[in-house]
């Protein structure tokens, strides 16, 4: 998409641009008209506290303070009942990212209770691909994890929640050439960005994606003709364009009356699987799927329900 | 795949090759051995009872029996501890079929609470596509919705729930060039098939497919080197083979702390945005949402969840 546009604004990455909770009172760091595009320079979620030298043992002394967020941006004129347009123009990364999960009593994730001590890969990419071990290697596709507006509800609240004005929404299919729309809570919607993603497994099963730092241009324009409740949104082309190719894929099932035990159980069976066929770790094949494995439900109609993880083959070496 | 096999057993579409339970106990219409092409002629879900004339209102007066499966099938010398590999070879449908939700108390699918009357739409196939109204035409990618063996429970058991050694799977990728894999419970499997889906959105919402008489040719081999707990899959390429094409696709989302509620707001928004844009009543939505849109996992982490469902905006006339 570069190339097709100007950019109005550009928001560097620097101290005074960032914020770490949802705030409406927030005074916004630059004012633009809707149809404006904006660059931001987005930091990771964890504002830079993992580097190439950080270990797993590292981890367990992190405090996450919230996903460090650029914005807001200020859409002037924009109504709380409008939906603001974001289309997203262009999306690169910076060379490397990282994927983790914290040890002990931080531990999220989907598998927690597996995994009690943490788990961390340091991705180098190669272009448009993403190194993982024994050979592996991930098709990049980036995005931001965190895209939304400020909520109605006064005060501080965490970003870690997605909430109906968007936020920590982690939808992988945002990618370049997709368009979201968000309800507006306040006015001038007060728009915020970060939590780059180079890749991302639908279900982001470990807690996190290939985290990196991006640089993000998007359009933001006004609609007082649409109205919705939640987040839609446009993908650039068939929902699987990201980290996953035309190839064959390989599904485990879970089988439940429960949606996450039926999930939980189709993500274990594809931790197994990769762990058996493949020689990784359980860590290490538990941090894959957070990168490359997507989650789907195959039915949720019948007394038990059916969820399926599914892994590309092509990501292993022959 | 037609014509790398011979067909080792026609399994002819005749009553008493029919059966509308699970039961370890029932007689094997068949004996074959490991390796052996099996052709099975299924008849629809629900045995013929829906018509080309059928109305919405003669679905209030219809008892489902349990699905028309065909078998069951013992191969010889398969164990309990062994898991029985499905290769699924072709698969050709009739020319016809249908989705329906019925009414009332009988309502099943995932939202009978907005939908208390029933709907029926009978799509006529012409080649590879179905037809539905307003000019919408569904690309079709024909399955089997019911694989599966007998369970280890004596007993008559209910088709319509999914347990770990298959049944009512409702996968849709197990489409011709796909690969099952079920964990045995019993001696010699009893293996059984039907329920044919000439088309299916992930999700199947409304509780039917595009329910279709489908005539299925698999080969059935033992597999001692294997173990699963739950089925699991190879599928014949990308995930989104079947009814879903290499274009862009329109997202609805949910965001709750539960997962059953955020994929009810993810349809309940696409049904709003196919009625809003598309000029379709609800309830058509509803019918084409279970054969037609795709409901995935986008995150099962964060302390909101998030669910979208797709719909391929191709199948949408100009």
């Amino acid at each position: 998409m570069a190339g097709d546009y100007d950019v109005d604004h550009w928001i560097r990455d620097e101290d005074d641009h960032v914020h770490k909770t949802w705030n409406n009172d927030r005074e916004p760091i630059r004012i633009v008209e809707s149809g404006d595009v904006v660059r931001f320079e987005c930091r990771d979620a964890n504002d830079g506290a993992i580097t190439e030298e950080t270990t797993p043992e590292d981890l367990a002394e992190q405090e996450f303070e919230g996903h460090a967020l650029t914005g807001p941006v200020a859409v002037e004129g924009v109504e709380p009942s409008d939906v603001l347009q974001v289309d997203v123009l262009e999306v690169d990364h910076h060379g490397w990212g990282y994927t983790l999960y914290r040890p002990g009593e931080r531990g999220l994730g989907l598998l927690p209770e597996d995994f009690p001590e943490g788990g961390l890969h340091v991705w180098d990419f190669d272009g448009d691909v993403g190194h993982f071990v024994n050979g592996i290697e991930i098709p990049l596709a980036p995005f931001p994890g965190v895209v939304g507006v400020a909520p109605a509800a006064d005060g501080d609240h965490d970003t870690a929640p997605p909430r109906s004005v968007g936020g920590n929404l982690d939808v992988k299919h945002l990618v370049e050439g997709s368009t979201l729309y968000l309800p507006v809570a306040v006015e001038d919607a007060l728009f915020s960005i970060g939590d780059g993603h180079a890749a991302q497994g639908d279900g982001e099963v470990c807690i996190s994606a290939i985290e990196a730092p991006l640089t993000v241009t998007v359009r933001l324009t006004r609609r007082s003709d649409l109205d919705v409740q939640r987040p839609q949104f446009r993908t650039n082309g068939p929902y699987v364009q990201t980290n996953v190719a035309d190839e064959r894929t390989y599904g485990t099932t879970g089988v439940s009356d429960d949606l996450m035990v039926a999930t939980k159980q189709a993500v274990r069976g594809m931790i197994d699987h990769i762990h058996e066929n493949y020689g990784l770790t359980r860590g290490e094949a538990y941090l894959l799927c957070s990168a490359a494995i997507d989650v789907k439900i195959n039915e949720v109609v019948n007394p038990n329900y059916v969820v399926s993880a599914y892994v590309p083959e092509r990501i292993f070496p022959d």
